[in-house]
């Protein structure tokens, strides 16, 4: 599965919700990461970020697609993610 | 379509963004909207955005899916997204 995460978190929790994104995802732009994931890992990363999060403050958005050709990319702008994303 | 837009812009103008980008798509989550669109409105929402935006500092990410049922949402922590958002 493909796996688009947008995090909208409390500061305070920014820094730890970046570092477990990023065992799993790969950055693309502020506050979204994406990547390949098996449906274990999927829930490996949720379960550690449950683990940290505040659910009554904290928001972590999950798009799932089955496959990463299902979605176009399209950037109008400056082109903020790293090496690891291929456009 | 379905089109999900992830912004990231300079705090000067995430107002006239946020503004343009509510004419086109539904509010879900600080920073993203998603929604329905034509190639036209789609095509019509790239050209406003492309007026206000600096192309040097500020990134729009748009994921494209033919149809919304190729993605799957999931949520972890507080729902923000308006009634307008159907989970």
């Amino acid at each position: 599965m493909y796996v688009i995460l947008v995090y909208d978190v409390n500061v305070a929790r920014v820094g730890k919700v970046l570092k477990i994104a990023r065992k799993y995802l790969n950055w693309v732009q502020n506050s979204v990461l994406e990547g390949e994931l098996t449906e274990a890992t999927f829930r490996a990363l949720k379960a550690d970020m449950e683990r940290i999060i505040d659910p009554e403050e904290d928001s972590l958005l999950f798009y799932v697609l089955g496959n990463q050709k299902y979605a176009k990319r399209e950037l109008i702008g400056i082109k903020k993610g790293g090496e690891e994303w291929i456009f």
